[in-house]
């Protein structure tokens, strides 16, 4: 990962039980490795077209952390300056995703699963969904 | 699911939007579809051995949500005088698990990943771990 810099962007690793081929346990719990307590949680399940991309927004506030729990997917995140491209692919490494950031998920393996953890509800005025919107408001910002 | 006969146990729906060819989200929110609100939330992948069980077990008092995500797994519930046994394969039906409830996961497909939702943070002693304590714990609750 390349994250560094990118700003308001960092990897995460979360607690992870290796059990062989028994399966592994990855792990979030309040206080513990997520930079913030969660109140909303959700996935992508299913995405099957060749050129999908999802996200392609940035939030004005919202933190949230992203993880892709099966196959493996591509994050390409900017902060209106700087940007950079990864692929996660490990259920317990996944990436800190803070304000004013503008992300899209692409390259969507089958089976892909893709994990987020959120610190408020759903808030449609938290987001931004224009880029050129999203830059201009990055630029505003003190 | 058959789930009627056993007590502290109910399938659970989240709210699922479905994008078709772009792939589904499933949101669970603080307030939602779930009956507690989550302290904790771990999941399982890469269970590969045929014969792996996962849980095998049941709480004192913790209240969780199931759901598989990707692929296909069983789940058994016991609440000590009624079983039952169903196969998890949508991302938003799953099942809430709620205290002294033996439950058991198998037949793990490739690719599964079981995500659970606690209510609380970890606690090894609300763990009933040997099956006839279990029965025993059950028979001397009011």
């Amino acid at each position: 990962m390349r994250l560094d810099e990118v700003a308001n962007c960092a990897p995460i690793t979360l607690q992870h039980i290796d059990g062989g081929a028994n399966g592994s346990l990855t792990v979030a719990e309040y206080g513990g490795a997520l930079p913030f307590e969660f109140r909303r949680v959700y996935y992508m399940t299913g995405v099957t077209a060749p050129g999908a991309v999802r996200g392609r927004h940035a939030h004005k506030t919202l933190e949230q952390a992203l993880f892709c729990l099966n196959g493996s997917v591509r994050l390409d995140v900017d902060d209106g300056m700087h940007k950079a491209s990864l692929v996660l692919d490990k259920p317990n490494e996944g990436v800190y995703l803070g304000p004013l950031l503008w992300h899209e998920l692409r390259d969507f393996s089958p089976g892909c699963v893709v994990l987020v953890f959120a610190a408020a509800e759903h808030d449609e005025s938290d987001y931004l969904r224009d880029y050129d919107g999203f830059l201009a408001y990055v630029k505003a910002s003190p």
